[in-house]
């Protein structure tokens, strides 16, 4: 039976319905103090002042208010040891069974711009951290309370325990504390670091994450694997909203990941869809007109990798572009993901069982928000942190060859550069303008010399049934010899995109121009490693 | 000038050494409580015991002693405040200047296995925390040490600066608080999850990391990036010493991280040689008698790619092989790592100013180490947490067709399947078994589709010359279709090694059958993304 409870919030959400029912419905005895006691008081609870309990008054405009032996003792001793309950009666220290209390808020404080230090460290807790801490120790006997979200299962558990809680409510109520501190005491860290070094990547970094969801999987299938929250992100892939079908995988996550950040570097005003596989594009295509089309294009790049394919929409999904997929084509979809859907695409789509369907409404507008933090990437017994790429994809325009680019050639070199920063380095892509759009011919990925990759681009490209005649070529970073502009020439490539900046750049941008193709730097690498 | 210090450790280390001079040196007034108290006195400091400052006995053993506003009101008064200075000289509380303390241990009690729930509990510090944490939100004032390893560097200040620290040091020392608060309280709630959920995915994750060092940049020119330490890692990429060379960039430290892996993976018996670039092998051999041979067989499979590789080995560099990469073959090497350098070896190296040469002596034998910590994934405001595959790379001997395999095919196949791991899905290895060994013939990586992959390996195969008749194959996952065997087959490969499970796996079988190949399945797939 609880008997006597400690009540002291910064956030008095609910708070007064919960210790009403406290008191009157289980006769709880009530301390309290400042502006808690006041609010409590002045809705007819009864409450005992903290300072009276303690016989010492509150100071230092509250730093120190219930930091008292009387408080924490109360809430300290085990209830099963006889020495302590010896100690408990001579030293005159009751029982407190229940701590209601949450923290000064910390982190809302400093996202203010400017906030000034004294501002921050007044809105560090001491007193409720020592209060909900030492409940949480001791949680065999004691029922902390740190969030008002916990207050309504709590009245329900009573009312069914006969005023008591159970262990394993108790047990939990103490995680949350536990966990609740080290995010604060990570902020407090975090802030005051960034205060001394005012650059984003500080000495100690601290991250945390919350569970979403543990995934069958990993990589592979005897590696244990769960997908995690960035408790400080603003926006991220747990923000999808899953309408349908099993739950994503290990590699749907990196895939659907490097989709999202394809359609976040592609166009936003047209029509675009990007096929992938493997973190890797395997078609693209803008459409100035349709969805359908777009569709239509990027799976024509490879229709074969395309099976099995995370599908990405940057529009609301319309009917017709589902029944080309699933009706017409009868192409198996492991992942589709769209802004939004047209009801009846949706039910079309429904129809497969196993498609996992992701919707992401208004998301592709809030970039800055997705690159708020920075990327890691796990080495052993450490991590990598960097800026996520997310800077303009080119640089400049440094035209190098006689002949010059039309508006038009120049948005398919750019549609390409972007496609090759998202296929593994070294990469290549043709594309090729058309009436309404731009779409891809041939991607080559992950090779690790520059002219294989633009050999095997155009072997994919030729594999399928495309002609790369009056084709344009991007790839991600810039040649060491000739030889790569010379099998896209020969394929039938007039302009290629790359970053400039070999030590042969003179003999490369000379064969270009015999070739009589374009040649542009961009002044910008986009390796993906 | 600190006039009075409250001292009050677990772990005594130096403690007595630091209080004494404290005392001696500077005059300071210590208050201290239980053990600490104790071995100050018997080691003749003058201490005022804390109970009797406080006028109130220490509780519960010892779970409540400095939890009094005499003692939390002296660390968190303000200094500049005069209501707050009023009301210390009301209530008769002097200032504390500075607070020495460090918390039970709890990770290391926990760390013992079926330590019982009580015996936990009691590892929960509360007095401490609530200290140290009172003592850092008010470092404008006061000086908090809560580790020994800052005793030094503290009385070295205090002597340069008249018994005084300087407030970067005091901000310093709180950051420090804060983050050892985040850990200490995140291990507490991990555990008392663990408890619940005998799994090894926590739902909150708190990670700590220690900058090793600044890259000069990250993937590419333009983001901002860092190399970073897991602070509970017990061995890892920062243990590595660097002799000679540029600091690496963030991509040497990818493809180390690759090459470390692969060694780990392969013969820890005979002589190894593995050459990759962007985190993919280009070229892998074992040897079982000579380095230099290993070195020249890694190197004939992709000579093109070699140059400005990551070159790593598992055995001693001997002369004759640094002889060979540097007069011989004269190949611009981006980073060579082996566990020890011969004296002369390391001498041929070091004339070229920027071969980056990392040593690890004997870490290849602490591979549990390396793989005791999970791997993360940065997505976009989340991460992907797995076990790293370190699991066998064969988990069974499965031959499916009439041609048996003999030993030597099976180790060059065990090998190619090895290799094929570490080359990004899909992948593909061609190896072959010589008189002292086995070697890549042709490596191919990245791609969307299983045949494409083998047929990709086989043309850098022929382009570099090598003759695919009787060799064998490994690729990281099953095929869907017979096309690839049949590629393979036609190429000239006696055996193909793969995990099995397609639903097509009849007929891929009946294939190889027909073709009169060997096709074993080892029930492990190997991805890579």
């Amino acid at each position: 039976m609880i008997k006597r409870a400690l009540v002291s919030v910064f956030n008095k959400t609910g708070v007064l319905n919960f210790v009403k029912t406290l008191q009157d419905e289980f006769g709880i005895e009530i301390l309290s103090t400042g502006g808690t006691a006041k609010l409590l008081q002045e809705n007819g609870i009864e409450v005992i002042q903290v300072s009276d309990y303690t016989k010492s008054p509150e100071v230092f405009s509250g730093r120190v208010k219930t930091l008292h032996p009387r408080i924490e003792g109360g809430i300290l001793m085990r209830r099963d040891n006889e020495s302590d309950l010896k100690e408990a009666v001579e030293n005159n220290i009751p029982p407190i069974d229940m701590v209601v209390c949450n923290l000064y808020p910390f982190t809302n404080v400093i996202s203010k711009p400017d906030v000034p230090l004294e501002t921050a460290l007044e809105m560090i807790d001491i007193g409720g951290p020592t209060m909900i801490r030492a409940a949480a120790k001791t949680f065999p006997f004691v029922t902390v309370i740190s969030d008002p979200s916990q207050f309504e299962m709590i009245l329900q558990e009573l009312r069914e325990n006969h005023g008591q809680t159970t262990l394993k409510t108790r047990e939990a109520l103490a995680v949350t504390v536990f966990q609740k501190m080290a995010f604060y005491d990570s902020a407090i860290a975090n802030y005051l670091i960034s205060r001394q070094h005012k650059q984003p990547l500080p000495e100690i970094l601290i991250r945390q994450y919350q569970k979403i969801q543990d995934c069958r999987y990993g990589e592979n299938w005897d590696q244990k694997a769960a997908f995690y929250r960035d408790m400080e992100a603003v926006l991220g892939l747990s923000d999808f909203k899953q309408l349908h079908g099993k739950e994503l995988s290990f590699n749907n996550f990196l895939d659907v990941d490097s989709c999202v950040q394809m359609l976040l570097d592609l166009d936003t005003k047209h029509f675009v869809t990007a096929i992938l596989k493997h973190t890797t594009p395997n078609g693209v295509a803008i459409d100035y007109e349709s969805q359908l089309e777009s569709c239509k294009r990027a799976f024509s790049c490879d229709p074969m990798s395309a099976f099995g394919g995370v599908w990405g929409f940057n529009k609301k999904l319309e009917k017709s572009v589902a029944d080309y997929i699933i009706n017409e084509k009868k192409i198996f979809v492991e992942v589709i993901i769209a802004p939004e859907y047209e009801e009846s695409a949706l039910s079309i789509l429904k129809t497969k069982e196993n498609i996992r369907i992701l919707e992401f409404p208004g998301f592709l507008d809030r970039r800055d928000e997705f690159y708020a933090r920075p990327e890691l990437r796990s080495t052993l017994g450490g991590v990598l942190m960097q800026d996520y790429d997310s800077g303009p994809v080119i640089k400049e325009w440094d035209e190098k060859t006689s002949r010059k680019t039309d508006e038009r050639e120049k948005e398919a070199l750019i549609f390409a550069y972007k496609v090759t920063k998202w296929a593994k380095s070294n990469s290549a892509a043709f594309a090729k303008e058309y009436e309404t759009g731009v779409y891809t011919l041939g991607i080559g990925a992950g090779q690790q010399s520059r002219v294989h990759v633009v050999k095997l681009a155009i072997q994919k490209a030729h594999e399928f049934g495309h002609d790369l005649k009056n084709s344009v070529m991007g790839t991600d970073s810039f040649f060491p010899f000739p030889d790569g502009p010379e099998a896209a020439a020969k394929a039938g490539a007039k302009a290629i995109l790359t970053v400039g900046g070999s030590i042969r750049d003179d003999v490369v941008i000379q064969r270009a121009e015999e070739l009589g193709i374009s040649l542009v730097f961009c002044g910008k690498r986009v390796f993906r490693h």
